[in-house]
């Protein structure tokens, strides 16, 4: 199966390179406006050529380019043959875009989101292993061909994913809590921490602002493209907090252990 | 030396672990309110007794205990000729304590904060290496005899970490950053965090929130007791999330972007 990669960076690189090591194809075709990722790509083996457009011949397409380029490559790829994909983090908005321009979204163009990442970049960083395990989510609409969605599963589950579908809306809200919240806590807990506080920290500290180094341009895309269902996981959280203070303020030792007691039956319940 | 240990749950038990293992003696009584956790700290061999009370021919103490119990611990040993150093998180309240009923601190008792922990508890928990190229902070004053720093200090040297004297309100507004604070956002944080949302999580979920099951009798007491300097630690933070909250709801990129750059150089600046 031949396949494309529009964007080489982490999730490009690293799917293709997962789908070359499984098997899954033999002539994967990366494309990517940074020229230098395209040739480490290629350099480093993960793809088999740079192409300046995506070869008509492609069965499949990735398009794993920031959350704010994703609309625009679907309409540019509105008419091709193959199964489009993307792996943006968030989906209704750019669902809603296309529909708002053009009525109803190609057919053939399955969103996704493969939740996977890494605090690295570039094709530098890729994983054949970066979506084993990990959840990838397909948010088809009413339209999406039912043949393309098959496929768009199947190439996730051959680099290791568990493909699962579900309503865009959904996601965006489950995503702004699981992972959008958590990256705007610690980026604004970051402003506040000075050179004379970092000499005294624990492994805490380490992995809570882990996140906080992730790449600037494609989070404040990312936050401001959810920013609806961000905002109201932010809202709960300040509602949550405000209650923490309240026991803080009066030493209420008892509150303050059920909280904490809580906190750690949500995660230990679940097994993390 | 003979060496003593109040408290063997993991900071005792690892202390006593790697003082042994790094020869700094071969005498080690634990003392334990939880008989269990005594008698699994002598089968592990991390102890070499179990005692009742602490033996006064021990040349140094160490009270492993949680932090509601430390000044307790240091007015009974008071006139103990060996030195008395403590492992507690929050230092000023428990000097402040000492000094309201007694006028001054026992000059052989030198508090101390070793800023090291895990997410796992108890003596099984226990790790040689749990201190090794940590901070330990002591926090002597003006009365604190200088032989007992100095014993105290290459103890702490002894089992690996570095230790720095700092005063006491200093290593707490420090710590009320570094160390509270993202401990009480991560459990406010997984207040809102529902069953639905933990089967869509990334890595990025799994550090944030790794924190939010620490021991809630003792985080209750750690922040309760250092609530003045979190207070402030968290009106900061709160300041901070307000304006991310206006570039959010404004959708303002730049500012976004600005915000999240500015985070992530802090700790790469610093070499995290």
């Amino acid at each position: 199966m031949k396949l494309a990669v529009v964007g080489t960076g982490l999730i490009g690189a690293s799917f293709a390179k997962a789908a070359r090591r499984r098997g899954l194809s033999d002539d994967i075709a990366g494309l990517d406006a940074n020229a230098e990722n395209a040739a480490a790509a290629l350099r480093l083996g993960l793809i088999d050529r740079v192409v300046d457009a995506v070869p008509r011949d492609a069965a499949a397409v990735l398009l794993a380019v920031p959350v704010d380029g994703i609309a625009d490559w679907v309409r540019r790829l509105a008419n091709h043959p193959g199964a489009l994909f993307d792996a943006g983090s968030v989906k209704a908005p750019i669902i809603e875009s296309l529909k708002a321009r053009d009525g109803a979204l190609p057919p053939r163009y399955v969103p996704c989101h493969p939740i996977a990442g890494s605090e690295r970049s570039g094709p530098e960083a890729a994983d054949a292993d970066l979506f084993a395990g990990r959840q990838a989510v397909l948010t088809p609409v009413p339209e999406t061909d039912p043949a393309a969605i098959d496929q768009v599963r199947a190439l996730w589950r051959g680099v290791g994913a568990d493909a699962q579908l579900m309503a865009a809306q959904d996601h965006d809200r489950i995503l702004a809590v699981t992972s959008h919240l958590p990256h705007l806590l610690a980026f604004a807990y970051l402003d506040r921490v000075e050179a004379d506080h970092l000499s005294h920290t624990g492994g805490g500290f380490d992995d809570f602002t882990r996140i906080g180094t992730a790449a600037p341009d494609l989070w404040a895309s990312i936050l401001g493209l959810n920013r609806g269902p961000l905002t109201e996981a932010l809202a709960a959280f300040k509602d949550s907090l405000g209650r923490f203070e309240r026991a803080l303020e009066n030493d209420d030792r008892e509150a303050l252990q059920a909280f904490i007691d809580a906190a750690g039956r949500r995660l230990t319940r679940l097994g993390q």
